[in-house]
């Protein structure tokens, strides 16, 4: 039998459905409209008090016993282009599912619970990203022209973004798939997430001489390329001496004067380095650096390597992992702890209140495609600490 | 005191000379028309007896004394687009210097000598090249519209090419430029070219799987520039091993999806492989294959080789390489051997005569550029040296 659980996200998966394919529901556009409601209902059907604060979050609550902050649970309800079935959904049907089995099971908690549908997280429609955790912590300021008028579509006012800031959040805890296929590997149905990587982004230029393919002997090349791939080759093997969680992508590169029969001048490569310590990953960038100069100098070569983008690792709060843990404990599942390599809210709202994250494992690793997929089992254990967790932070 | 060599060489390079620095005299385009008028005012002042063949071949010619097949010299009068001076021009003037010493000095050949302007050689201004050397040799058949058109500009009837090839040619020895910095950098004024390479282009294809350069660890990833890097990296290594004359680039290189965050599923690049020695380019290329496939198989990766076009390298004819180096010695010159690794007219006409070609140094192995520069007394000797050879076959 098909549970609520898995109705719930094929109702929301149908929303924005692509013919090619997955679905897209992008920030303030018809399917995030038509999704957004559609989860609003949800939450009055539970007997959740429903509001949508000022740059579209949605958040259902039940007041708690005693006076306090909220502890609050969910994920964001936009997806990326052809996206899957349980990115962001996963965490807002699960949240709802576990507050609806408490309120059942256990009534009235001792403190305020939340859910929360976040606006946007994935930067798939306009060049930003975080937009509903970016409000809720107080961090929105200016907001670009093409997302004002799409606000106004919505019914919501570019000038009262300030307002959706809180700072009565005592505790937000979310549900996710992992997107990556370490928990499949190693045959774990379910981590705590104990810190969200820092990522940098490095750009490197390495500079040689043109020169005629044919009549330039081995010896008297300036290969830009030759020089690269030796980088390209260094990086990836001290990385992987490292051992997890260090990963660095080579994920674009570009050669001059690009031609069959003409040694490359110029090759432009970017690096993509991450770990959760950030000592670890200066350390890495560190290494990067001196290792592409070194390459660079024996083969007489220019190099210069530029930081495009440099985001902090941010460490789960210690109480909520040890809840995590001890709801996994009490449900019987075998959890594992779990780097994220990808970014998620929780490393927003980690400036503002207690995080943490509970992660199930994807099939193949695969996500942000309609392959993304989660056993059942796996989606109903992870739905179920939650709502342990819920409990034994909430009641 | 600018010799008559430089001075002819100073005002051919003026024709088609480019505003941003260089030359560029392109098939059939008003620069060439003007250059090839300009050659055969030269070789009519020089007592020569003029004649354009169909497809705008000048040739200079000077009976000899005893019937028989000609010695012909020369080289081609098209250019790259903002080429230097003395690429095919050098050949030309050099050729006409020569003969004109000989006439002055010898009188009478035994055997009938010629010059020639080749009309096109570099495929600069349409996809074609060798095309002088092709009519000559009785290799072309169908022409191209856009050529045929432009060579009506020119008063030449595309449907006569055929009438441009010679079967009374007995040998053909030029002159050229290095266009690589081999004779620089071991100080030889001279070579004599004992063979010009054969290549082979082959495009490689690496298939892996797009992943997420964050969530994905480096043990899982099946990443197609990594293993390309691998592979370019071996490719230059093996070459290196080998020496000279092999060469090997990669010039081009493509990876998908391209983006900064996302492990490479699918890396595109080309080999150029040379050698002078067929047997040797196969090896190596037989070397590069399984590598590459070792390298693909290790890391679980699908690869696919293509070969995009392949030439057969040609020896130049030991008969006239011995006369070079004794012209040479008796200059009193150290000429060393060389192996062409650019294609030249002399690899077509190896076909239908005795080929044969001389390289003088060119300055920081610079070619097909505004840069492209030999010693004057470089230029005078090599010139020197193809006198006597011209002096010791013809005479």
């Amino acid at each position: 039998m098909h549970s609520r659980l898995e109705q719930r996200l094929d109702e929301l998966y149908a929303i924005g459905a692509q013919p090619e394919g997955g679905a897209y529901r992008g920030l303030y556009d018809d399917a995030w409209a038509k999704a957004v409601d559609l989860v609003e209902r949800w939450f009055a059907d539970a007997g959740l008090k429903t509001r949508r604060d000022a740059v579209g979050n949605l958040w259902g609550s039940i007041d708690g016993t005693i006076k306090g902050k909220s502890v609050v649970t969910g994920s964001h309800i936009d997806t990326v282009r052809r996206g899957g079935r349980l990115d962001g959904a996963l965490g807002i049907v699960a949240g709802l599912t576990a507050v609806e089995s408490l309120l059942a099971d256990t009534g009235q908690p001792k403190r305020t619970l939340e859910v929360v549908a976040i606006c946007e997280e994935e930067g798939s429609r306009f060049s930003t990203n975080f937009w509903g955790s970016r409000a809720i912590v107080g961090e929105l300021e200016r907001v670009p022209d093409d997302i004002a008028a799409a606000m106004r579509v919505r019914g919501l006012d570019p000038a009262r973004v300030s307002s959706a800031a809180r700072d009565d959040i005592d505790t937000f805890v979310e549900l996710h798939i992992e997107q990556g296929a370490v928990l499949e590997s190693s045959g774990a149905p379910l981590a705590v997430v104990s810190a969200i990587v820092g990522t940098a982004h490095l750009e490197i230029v390495v500079t040689g001489r043109a020169d005629h393919a044919g009549t330039t002997p081995m010896t008297l090349r300036h290969d830009a390329l030759a020089a690269a791939a030796a980088m390209i080759q260094a990086i990836e093997s001290i990385t992987r001496s490292l051992g997890p969680p260090a990963v660095a992508t080579v994920g674009r590169i570009r050669v001059e004067p690009d031609q069959m029969n003409v040694v490359p001048s110029r090759c432009v490569f970017t690096v993509d380095l991450r770990h959760s310590d950030l000592g670890a990953r200066r350390a890495l960038e560190a290494r990067v650096r001196s290792l592409c100069a070194t390459v660079a100098s024996e083969r007489s070569l220019g190099i210069d390597i530029r930081v495009l983008q440099e985001k902090q690792p941010v460490a789960m709060h210690p109480d909520i992992r040890a809840v995590l843990a001890r709801a996994a404990r009490e449900s019987g599942a075998q959890a594992t702890e779990l780097v994220s390599g990808a970014g998620h809210d929780a490393q927003i709202l980690a400036a503002r209140c207690k995080v943490g994250m509970l992660f199930v494992p994807s099939i193949g690793g695969r996500s942000h495609c309609p392959e993304e997929s989660t056993k059942p089992e796996y989606l109903e254990l992870g739905t179920r600490v939650l709502q342990k967790a819920l409990q034994i932070i909430a009641y």
